[in-house]
């Protein structure tokens, strides 16, 4: 008698493989779902592993268009920053791979969700609160947070033990002194070697953007255009090539930022749980997209709007790192946001060298900027004894509260 | 009989020049002040040339340590960055300057000041506010907002006129078709062609920092050292150089961020009174620092208390932009920003190479961060269970907002 | 030869009648304009005397349906509150009754819009924002900014004696010592007697409350039904009274609140050009609904959305308070209020007794409210034990801090 | 064996007597602890009762002073309101309780604290924080979330089964079909007959504040002085009596707002744990000192750090209401409040009258009102032209936005 069907995010590796094997052996029907991100997966090879391990079905779906969309694009409009730094590249690739997962258990009359992430990280928290979200009467069965899988599986060994007597193929190539996330977005590194906050890190560590060192020495120069705050249209001014559907877009801003080495930051972040935690990473196409778009947004957007923006963007970003992205205040903040992009509208040159972006110029239909407002040159409809009276009136109660001060400090 | 002293913020260039003259024909005593903050300027000679000029008094000023420790360091430890990107060297300059021209005021018995900002501007609120707040009976001199003066000052030819009439020495090298202001921290470019917001910056337009692509092909690898959220100490690992007191370490990061290229940025920004304004920065030293205490900083303060802060600089920022540095809020805002700083120390190594800057490590005897309790490899004071629970809990509003749009949608 | 048309804010008093002829007597045409916005007024004798006063044309706007709709509706979705204290029915009022005069102004060809305020208070400002966002090309006349009038006027005296001179009829009861402002939503009490910020009001101040000591001894019984955040019915449960279009839901309101001696304040607030100012207000119907509104918001709006909605009801505050309806940012901070009120449906039970308002109880068809998950005696759908792991991981940064406390206080 | 030693938050009620013997049962040595914070309570019994059940030691602890002193004092400068109604009574009162209980639990070696707070409140969050900062290592035992616990104590009836076969004295007087909390601050009321938002209170559920349709016909008028932000002395003007020690001030607030009805709401709030729970409060001293606060609060602060602090506050509310008094951001907040309110001094008089608190007139010899620049009938030093110039450059921005739209609309 099965307990029930799990649906399992799968990554085709050892940890989600011995995952699979342990479900079955304890009764449970698993059905694997591994999302296509744009990570580098063998997809094919992962789908006989899993039908090889007795996966009772196999879903391998490709989610890229839609994470671009979807999810990455709320990002740049928001201009999506934690903690000042961090592009959140799994952030924002969790919500999008627990909404198919949980779209897959529904249809499929799956009860149980599962996954292989850890019981200390940030990852955990955005996969469930996704799925409870979405499916809210959904069991989760999290093995790295049930003692008895804990407790068998300590380290590395315990499950390359496992998974040699349960017909579980073992990498051969030795694994790397970190962990790893990759996909569309971005490639995190922490863990191991890397814990250690004074260390740092290796060269080779880097596999989606060039060490500046050896990155060529001519600039490329790139047009981007936008509209509605999200780009449509990326143009390689001298080499004449252009893309214009979202994927094409960020994939192709992913390569020259690739290969300009741009986008690395090493950090130390605050968990959501509440733990600081290191972690290295390389965004090259998302850096790129948020210079930009911080320049088309403040040459479009009004000053005040902009101030208010700024506070939801920092909340958005808040809310996407937490893993709420799938909640009625994340939600809201999207429909606002999204709303204050309306005119942010206009092309973005900017050149992309030795790991840097430079904004050069800008142009919009929806420019608020007045050449001739602010030229030193010309008057224009401004007259400057206006600005006497702004100062002078700003100054009342500065001088209001300096006459107090007086006052007090002639008393004593 | 004469009107009155005024004190008049002199620069030695060509408009403070003839506005001294101006203002002794209507019949002023002028007494000059011309503040040394870091700029490339040949004091004496303005010296000479206010006297002969016929200044009642000339005050020249080194206020360049003041200026780093009363005002960049606050700058520093509020991470300031106003509208996301403008470090403000020029904001942050301005109630410097500001200060020591009313304490000359006071003390030389001065009902008046002036100055040669334009009408159009930021300076001239930063100046004037400073002014009422520290002498709120202070009468101010803006001839760039006097129809008398403006008028009859249409253009630079008519100030040449002018200057030749007056016996003033008229700048024989051609001037640069942009404006620029220049100190310690930054120099700023804008007007002119510049006001074109899609032109892109001439290569020869950066005085204080190299071309990227010109700069050295290794980095610096630099230490900074952190206490109470200000630099004590900065050490060029490779050269064996270390610097400790506030003005040798700025211009030491000035230095080498010049080198490499580092800070430069192009924007258009929001001024106070309401334009888009197009400006060119270059911010070495700033930058540099920036970065450096956004790490520490990180490392070692409360994930909450950060995120208070954080609110607190954005408006510590708009303030200082907008010219409140003397003020009640601003005066607060610092307060509680330095207070947050308490255990802001500790150490960040970097590397600086063509025109970006490089985290790579940072310790601190205050951190938070706690190698055991975040490792993959160690369990710790830390109970995975628990997380299961703080998911579930987070949850239960989630769940409940899908329980009311379920029930709504199936009504319909 | 006509200086050209003015459309001029009239009220029918003595200062705008001075200012209508005193206009004329500088060369313009006068066009009056006096909105109906609730006050108790005779608009008839205005008109009569307006066009005996030589205006050109005269202009009566009943504005009441509109200003409740418009103006006072999107501040009860927000809960306005300026300073914590202030309901704002002057500030709501401006834009009301600016719209209409600037579309006057259009529609007749004026290039000039005129207003009695003075140059110390609130309402210029509120006003004049208006014209100019919504006819940026208008000109403004402000007499009591113009010192050519508020030299010749110094005092209520020299009013009286240019009344006199012109046949201005004068008012024969003796003014009240302080000045008022009346419509819908309140009335307002300033100045004279009552700047000496601790001298008590009179008791025979107030006009649109009863006093709380002389007010029915027995409570009347409400009961309002809110959808999208603004009211759509009240039934005075124990009269079998309803009303249910905007200005009848008001103006019911308003009796209720008048006749139970409902929001009476006495504040100093700050105004807009940073002077504290004392000022009484009673604000009957509003009151009501901002308690009523605030129930009915936090039983059907998610908490975190209540948060960030929150922030943005106190920004539309300072924004309305300062003038600035007409404006990008006020747009668009009410776009997201009014987005967050689409769940904000119900009805609230209240009882009016004796200057207060007390929620007596709630229900909606789109609460979040679950009796079931709440209750103490039934489990439901909730594991106790979650808390344990919530409260536990919301500790793990406490300990840590502590921790690192520890560790300091044991090394001194 | 004993497992250790336990101390136990004891009530003298029915819940945390059956607990007592529990926790004997289970193998503890059970430590009581019992704090006066101004409830009801015979203490004596209570102690008898504890001693009778087996407690290895009774502390019955008198924090009335340092309850009011070092938690109702900043949160009276704080303006702390929770969700613009809820003061809190509760939330401030557990860090107090808890902070005692911690210290005994430390001096008398006990590794386990204990509470009978449920598992579906907020108690239980705000007192394990206060433990889990304040003594990292502790061991919380919590049996309402313990499923052999809950499991075998169902409802009333197994507590009192329970007591009778254990000696525990049963209560003879029925229980009222609600829960209570009670303390010197406020008495909150739920659950049972509550738990239905939309029923009414019965009328003789308030223990605190008379029904104001039976309170006194006539108003007391109090003078309450401030400084440093908190009251320092009561004065009952008509009667002569004051007080000047914090807990008389706060006991005779209590005292007179009691009599007239003060301070009774009745509100649906959001749990920290993400439940919506319908409360009622009487808070009759907080209430008033709230409305006194908040007017010398005005009365005497910069309007731009009022703003800010205004947002600390809310903060600060959130935080208590959450649990995390004792958080660093909190420390962090309380610091900057404190701050905020060296200038909050003065005197303010107010009545109290059938429910309602009337501020009168206020002094402060450090006020920030300045009757002379205000007053419409001196002129003092404003110049009201500087007002058309403070006019006309905050509308500059609101001109181009619609010198855009305008553009834009002309062209469709």
């Amino acid at each position: 008698m099965s307990k029930g069907t799990v649906v399992l995010a799968y990554s085709g590796g050892l940890d989600t493989s011995c995952i699979l094997v342990w479900l079955k052996e304890q009764g449970y029907d698993v059905i694997t779902y591994l999302a296509n991100i744009g990570q580098d997966e063998d997809f094919e090879a992962a789908r006989k592993k899993a039908e090889s391990l007795g996966a009772k079905k196999v879903f391998i779906e490709d989610l890229r268009a839609e994470f671009v969309e979807d999810f990455i694009w709320p990002a740049v409009q928001a201009n999506a920053v934690y903690e000042d730094r961090y592009l959140m590249g799994t952030a924002v690739a969790r919500p999008c791979i627990g909404r198919r997962q949980v779209e897959i258990a529904r249809r499929e009359g799956a009860q149980f969700v599962s996954h292989g992430a850890t019981g200390k990280g940030n990852d955990q928290i955005r996969f469930e609160l996704t799925c409870y979200a979405l499916y809210p009467e959904v069991k989760i069965i999290a093995p790295w947070r049930i003692p008895e899988f804990y407790n068998r599986f300590r380290g590395r060994i315990d499950l390359m033990e496992y998974a040699q007597k349960h017909g579980i193929p073992v990498p051969v190539t030795p694994r790397a002194p970190w962990s790893m996330d990759a996909n569309l977005m971005h490639i995190s590194y922490e863990s191991g070697i890397l814990e250690d906050p004074k260390s740092h890190a290796p060269d080779d560590l880097y596999l989606m953007t060039k060490n500046p060192e050896d990155s060529p020495s001519t600039p490329d120069l790139l047009e981007i255009e936008f509209k509605n705050g999200v780009p449509v249209k990326v143009t390689n001014v001298k080499e004449g090539i252009s893309k214009d559907s979202p994927l094409d877009i960020f994939s192709y801003l992913n390569e020259i930022g690739g290969k300009h080495g741009v986008g690395r930051i090493d950090i130390v972040e605050n968990r959501f749980i509440g733990m600081k935690s290191r972690g290295i990473y390389e965004t090259p196409g998302g850096t790129i997209l948020l210079k930009a778009h911080l320049d088309i947004e403040t040459f479009t957007m009004d000053k005040e709007v902009r101030r208010i923006k700024q506070g939801l963007g920092i909340r958005f970003s808040e809310l996407v790192y937490n893993g709420f992205w799938y909640s009625p205040e994340c939600d809201f903040v999207r429909h606002c946001i999204a709303k204050s992009q309306e005119n942010v509208e206009g092309k973005v040159q900017l050149s992309v060298f030795k790991g840097h972006v430079y904004i050069l110029g800008r142009e919009s239909p929806k420019s608020l900027y007045n050449e001739e407002l602010v030229s030193m040159d010309v008057q224009g409809d401004y007259d400057p004894c206006d600005a006497s009276g702004f100062i002078r009136i700003n100054a009342v109660r500065l001088r209001e509260h300096h006459r107090l001060q007086g006052l007090s400090s002639t008393k004593q």
